[in-house]
């Protein structure tokens, strides 16, 4: 890490120059300049370092720069960085290997997209094609991708300016500290999110319903754990009704739950899973949806009508080969799961208890919410001005935070140590003392 | 280069086993093992070559395994593989100065995705929000991606099994060897083809049509050259009733008619380009749309509701930075205009002079199709199977030909020289012969 000051003006100005922002008004953008990274740690060209407690955009669950990612990619580079989908080549072939190998039994296939969007887009164009029917059932608050068909089975805001497709259908799922049922217990919301979810079936004609499209865990939307026996009613709802459960593990899988995957805690089997980010830490755009058996046969004959010309890419897929060796070998998962269990969850309980800005704390593994309150008692979120100078302070003290509406996601690398987790808690104190 | 058949063998049982293929009924494939590449030839791991005259997808412009691209691929990877799309960084700010630059003044700004269904999905959103309209012109005989908007605005059969998103209308373009306007002449064609874009307009009422978003030169659907005046036609058409004109420079751009962008070539400014393959050839995928100023400048205070995870990849820029750089040092742009002029163009005339099942060829550049047909006189195309057959025996002879429908189409990289364009045509030639 070298000092260069010059070059962080360079780069901001050419960054207003000529680079358009996603999800943003251009015009009063200062974007942070990131020159490099290691871990858990990025850095500007001044050698302003910066704790990643966001793992960017919740994707770099190995940490930044590991050596045996860089070194795969590196390999790969120099012996072969594309080809063809319609090819086979060796890379690709382990990478499909490996990834079906962490699925459950009765998943061998897996078809390769450039993220998380296109995955979403093949899994629900496959339930399309398999049930001869359109309707696509997802949540209110939830996020799946930006492309066409995802960006409407989409449930938060980026859903409204984008609402060109039909046959999309949003139904509450369970978020009991604002529940939309009424209820009072876990139990209670899950019972009658189940049943909310069972009536809509019903009034739309389940003949209708291709497909049930869940993050296993809705991340973006604020970390929401499905309460007991949610999922698995889901997954009997689907088999009433013969309708296809595709679970989206872009951003819960690949061991920001201290799982592979974040449905293994709960009592249920997909029958499409979706992917990207963790897979190989984002380190080379890649995605895909791994097919279970009973799917994937359909297409043995017939001819899948989906496809996109980096499908099976050599270069990310050797990222996510290397990911997975890696992420194993290190024990990188277990890590995740060890340190939410023994570090974040208590430290979350101990600021929770001193701060009566935190309204819940709710998460598992690496991926927790704090949801921040300017009432306990009315749970009235506390506003976006508050939640700006929040973030703002957390940078000032060299943490990279994951700020989204009234929240603060704590999601740093699945590779995080309890130094560095106490670390940001400090960090979190001092900032929640602040604005208090 | 070293031999290794077992791993040719080991790759395909693995592919078979794992990867699920785009576009393609999965029972009977057997896929090509490619194991490496360089410049214009691949590879498999038992050292059998292949001319690649299919640029794999179009995308290999540049030719494989570049070296300066693989060191910039390399340099970048042990610096920073990736980071959000929030920050600056200086890699991605390079890329989208230098993609900026090779567009025509009024093009400041670049929106970066993973490939081309992305950048047109994000060209479409940006036209639906500044003209408050909803519906999209494209062309029957297009292909702009596979996502829900993009595979909707396509015009051959992929879209018509993805046709889930409405606000749609497509028209027939110029293609005088197959018109749909009783036209004899490409002038007769032209002014037919603008006749009746502008009367679809008016039948679906001007003020319901956001854009018209077509290939500057129609790609997979057979290299469809524009007659002339009709891409300045479309944009008079656009000016008059406020249409947003993007056209998708993902296949044809970056050099692959002997120009940075196809358009070039013919007296046309779009608001919004479109562009992935060549711009890094593939080697990390990347994709994105060019914005006018006055299309970007709306945006300045507005939010633009659109992203994915990996916009401004610093991998894939840092990739495209270098390609760049790479292509203007080498003459790489003007070799594809000299390689069309000099030895595709006249060798592709002798061939059809030679050969009865030509009935028409066409392109420019490093583009071009042959269009192969059972009867001259009524221009009957060439069997599916016997298609097969000449792809069979192109391969036999070391050469990886684009073949799609009744169509061969010379698609080399840009970097192919003389020798191995006389090297492809002896196999055409011999193959053509076989057949007839
Ligand atoms: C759960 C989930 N699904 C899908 C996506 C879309 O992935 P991408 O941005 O790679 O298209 C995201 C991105 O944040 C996500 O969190
Ligand atoms: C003209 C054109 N537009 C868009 C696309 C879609 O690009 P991608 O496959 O990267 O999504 C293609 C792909 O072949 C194309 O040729």
């Amino acid at each position: 890490m070298s000092s260069d000051p010059t070059l962080d003006t360079l780069t901001s100005e050419l960054d207003r120059a000529h680079v358009f922002h996603s999800w943003s008004a251009q015009g009063s953008l200062a974007p942070l300049v990131i020159a490099g990274g290691a871990g858990t740690r990025v850095w500007d060209h001044s050698g302003r370092t910066y704790l990643d407690f966001s793992s960017q955009l919740v994707n770099v669950n190995i940490g930044h720069q590991h050596p045996a990612v860089v070194a795969g990619i590196v390999a790969q580079a120099e012996l072969l960085t594309t080809i063809a989908p319609s090819t086979a080549n060796f890379t690709r072939g382990q990478a499909a290997e490996r990834i079906a190998g962490l699925a459950p039994d009765g998943f061998e296939k897996v078809f390769f997209t450039n993220g998380g969007a296109d995955a979403n887009e093949n899994a629900i164009r496959m339930a399309r094609l398999v049930t001869g029917r359109d309707k696509v059932i997802s949540r209110y608050r939830s996020y799946h991708g930006n492309t066409g068909a995802a960006i409407v089975a989409t449930g938060d805001w980026r859903r409204i300016p984008n609402e060109f497709a039909r046959g999309h259908v949003h139904v509450f799922g369970p978020y009991l500290y604002r529940s939309e049922f009424w209820a009072t217990t876990p139990e209670e919301e899950s019972a009658r999110a189940l049943h909310h979810l069972e009536r809509v079936i019903q009034a739309e004609g389940p003949s209708t319903v291709a497909a049930i499209l869940l993050e296993s865990i809705p991340g973006t939307a604020g970390v929401m754990v499905p309460p007991p026996g949610y999922l698995a009613g889901v997954r009997e709802i689907c088999d009433r009704y013969d309708i296809v459960l595709i679970l989206d593990e872009v951003m819960a899988g690949f061991g920001r739950t201290g799982r592979w995957f974040a449905f293994e805690d709960f009592d249920v089997r997909p029958d499409l899973i979706t992917f990207a980010k963790g897979v190989n830490s984002g380190y080379v755009p890649l995605g895909g949806v791994i097919i279970s058996d009973a799917i994937a046969s359909q297409f043995d004959e017939r001819v899948f009508p989906g496809g996109l010309t980096y499908s099976g890419h050599p270069l990310a897929t050797a990222a996510a080969v290397a990911t997975i060796d890696a992420m194993k070998a290190e024990g990188i998962v277990e890590n995740a799961r060890r340190i939410g269990e023994d570090s974040i969850a208590p430290r979350l309980a101990e600021l929770a208890e001193k701060h009566a800005a935190i309204g819940e704390v709710r998460g598992t593994g690496v991926f927790w919410a704090m949801e921040l309150v300017a009432d306990r008692a009315t749970r009235e979120p506390l506003p976006a001005a508050t939640m700006g100078a929040i973030k703002k302070e957390l940078l000032a003290r060299g943490l990279l935070p994951f700020v989204q509406d009234n929240r603060i996601h704590v999601v740093p690398p699945c590779i995080v140590t309890d130094d560095e987790v106490a670390e940001a808690f400090a960090a979190y104190d001092e900032v929640l003392t602040l604005v208090s």
